[in-house]
């Protein structure tokens, strides 16, 4: 399996740094009296489509062929990966083409669409959307853009760590949430090339705890129908980021539902930024650790900042 | 009446400067494009206490006697103020009176508590709070301090925009929120003794537009029992800050419940900052009046952030 290397993220960084937004480092010391540490936000949220699957969405449609990108890109998905590959597609003049549940809320079909995707409707089964998926690619000729079991993804979420580091050198641990492990995989591959000395800690909700089982037994778990306010996070790892996590990340840790939503809530109240839940799991997992992660220097990768404001957890 | 001149906006400025955080100026390509116009965002949700209001009473207890800051500060409130000066006083050794009415939320004493106040409770009738004020005044010794009828505090809110227009010199048009004024007399006299070419507008929820009446006539008017979503905005103009304001500011334009409520919750999802209500008048009026400020740099006081996430209006 080719998986990425340091001279990989700094390509795709040099790539799509016209495109992306270079978010800020945000700290607040409240939040570090209360964790008796030193928190360092990497805010993606502040990213293009309010997250950092803007960068590897990027990076995938920038390292198509000529030929590529005539015939366009297609994903299935109704989250954040979507609505950045539709804007990273469009923004470069290719072709975007998501399939979606026809179930899938209208806000996020609403989105999707205003960046510029067309849209086929699917069942909401796993079948019917992979199915839908395949007719397009056969019909289109459309790349099909995994949302993290893709080297050039991976690669493009590396850099928000690498800018993170940059401007913050001096940091001690880092910490990233993992769903399917695209974001893990890109920041602990980037970090342990830079210095393996940082250690790099993965957050994951305990209610969907496949990454955390796959990495404590050695084998690939699959989570079975996880239930977790953090929902960004519902995706089990696939054998590339199961492979890349392996080898670079130091520890996975879990938080508790409640942790979760109360480390959203505070950093609603405290910093005034709007984070969503699969955001809050890397704090969360600091309240339960405190002792762990002690007067450390804590960087912490902000993954988004996408909510329904009507259904909030709190 | 002795009025708060540029000079005494800078000397505010090179007291607080220390203790105060130096807010973003932020913008949005997407509102940018939604309003015609090019918005500059002053967040003073991120200054200390989540509002403005850190600048003025800082700037109030840092200008007091030597021997009245050992006799400490007071005001009666329950809102950012309350917080303002508690945080403010204690921070420099000094004594912070709170009154606030028995009937406070439980969240707003938690607050104003936690940042070293000591609070006495009143009954919840105006006469009640000014007799409650006085008997400490006379018990202690400590000085008032009014949210916006008190000089110093007006030079303190100067500084928000004094550091807006230092970080971006070409802006056309400046808003600002209007309750009792005090934010604004800051900030028109500043901006006028600066550059009078520089349109200062107030922003004013239509349901509390007693400053656009009092504007409009000439005549102080105040407000009898306000009803608005920007609970921030329900105080009346004084003597003093009605004088500057009609001196210094060129237009005060009024926007409609709903506008405020749908520009809140723009600035929540595009921007993912919170802003509270009142901070979201001054976009409901550029979206009421998209005309006037078509293609100009504008440049916006956002006040705060300090919202009861479990009353939200939208």
């Amino acid at each position: 399996m080719n998986l990425p290397a340091l001279s990989d993220i700094k390509a795709a960084y040099d790539r799509i740094r016209p495109y992306i937004h270079k978010t800020p480092v945000m700290t607040s010391q409240q939040l570090n009296k209360i964790f008796g540490c030193e928190l360092f936000f990497k805010c993606e949220n502040f990213q293009k489509v309010g997250a950092f699957k803007f960068r590897g969405a990027t990076n995938a449609v920038l390292s198509l062929s000529e030929d590529g990108k005539k015939r366009g890109v297609v994903t299935h998905s109704s989250g954040n990966h979507a609505a950045a590959l539709s804007l990273a597609a469009s923004m470069n003049g290719i072709k975007p083409y998501i399939v979606m549940p026809e179930t899938a809320p209208a806000v996020k079909k609403n989105a999707v669409a205003g960046y510029g995707a067309q849209i086929t409707f699917c069942k909401p089964t796993l079948q019917s959307r992979e199915e839908t998926t395949q007719q397009i690619m056969e019909k289109t000729g459309a790349t099909l853009i995994h949302p993290y079991d893709n080297f050039n993804v991976i690669c493009g979420q590396g850099t928000a760590v690498l800018e993170l580091l940059d401007e913050k050198r001096d940091l001690e641990i880092i910490v990233a949430p993992i769903g399917g492990g695209g974001l893990m995989s890109g920041t602990s591959t980037y970090v342990k090339s830079i210095n393996d000395k940082i250690k790099v800690i993965g957050a994951e909700p305990l209610n969907a705890n496949d990454a955390w089982k796959s990495f404590t037994t050695g084998k690939l778990t699959l989570s079975v129908n996880p239930s977790t306010v953090a929902d960004g996070l519902l995706t089990s790892l696939s054998e590339m980021t199961f492979s890349i996590i392996r080898k670079n990340v130091d520890l996975i840790l879990t938080a508790r539902e409640e942790s979760i939503i109360e480390c959203m809530l505070l950093v609603w109240e405290r910093m005034k930024i709007i984070i969503e839940p699969s955001s809050a799991t890397v704090l969360a997992i600091i309240k339960e650790n405190t002792d762990f992660f002690r007067s450390k220097k804590t960087g912490l990768i902000i993954s988004g900042g996408n909510v329904d404001f009507r259904k909030l957890p709190f």
